[in-house]
């Protein structure tokens, strides 16, 4: 019931790694494991959590394949994932308002 | 080491309800715990959980008192809180730019 835009933030999509995530495979449109365990700094076992927790919720899609000899797996943004984002972005942009409302002298356009 | 906003994004101040404590604190200069309950939708118990952890990193001053009978929470944000909320607001902005570089046909502005 809250108009609040902290109270409409989505914790699957708000989490930092997996905000991380999707907007790198946003970005990309398809992403290498490795490229993003690199750009975000995270180790293996726990990228992969997170990218576990979005191919269930059903907003990455996730294959596994080879190139060359060496495999990889390839995640790509859904489009279910792509509206999910939008909603966050449209929150975050709320709420970035909210705050430079909050903080006189600081520019009020987002 | 990586350049994405993604991964500057801080946990203590990113996580979502503690995002939303810190930024109603930033908008109301001091805020009661039962108003940040009702604006946050959330229970008593998961919000005391959260000032707690704000209140451990220093982020908010908490104060506890009467107002006629009635006991009071006041929870006020702290000079390293708008500051940590601050760089929040900043990384949420590059994040944001990302998202809307990515995206053909949204507006590029943040």
């Amino acid at each position: 019931m809250s108009e609040h835009p902290a109270a409409s933030l989505d914790e699957t999509v708000h989490q930092r790694h997996r905000l991380g995530i999707l907007t790198i495979a946003a970005e990309a449109g398809q992403v290498d494991f490795g490229y993003l365990r690199r750009t975000l700094d995270m180790t293996a076992g726990n990228l992969s959590r997170h990218v576990t927790i979005l191919e269930e919720a059903g907003l990455i899609d996730v294959e596994k394949g080879y190139e060359g000899k060496r495999p990889r797996t390839w995640i790509t943004i859904s489009p279910a994932g792509r509206r999910a984002l939008a909603a966050e972005v449209a929150a975050l942009r709320a709420l970035v308002s909210a705050v430079e409302r909050a903080v006189p002298g600081r520019p009020r356009t987002v």
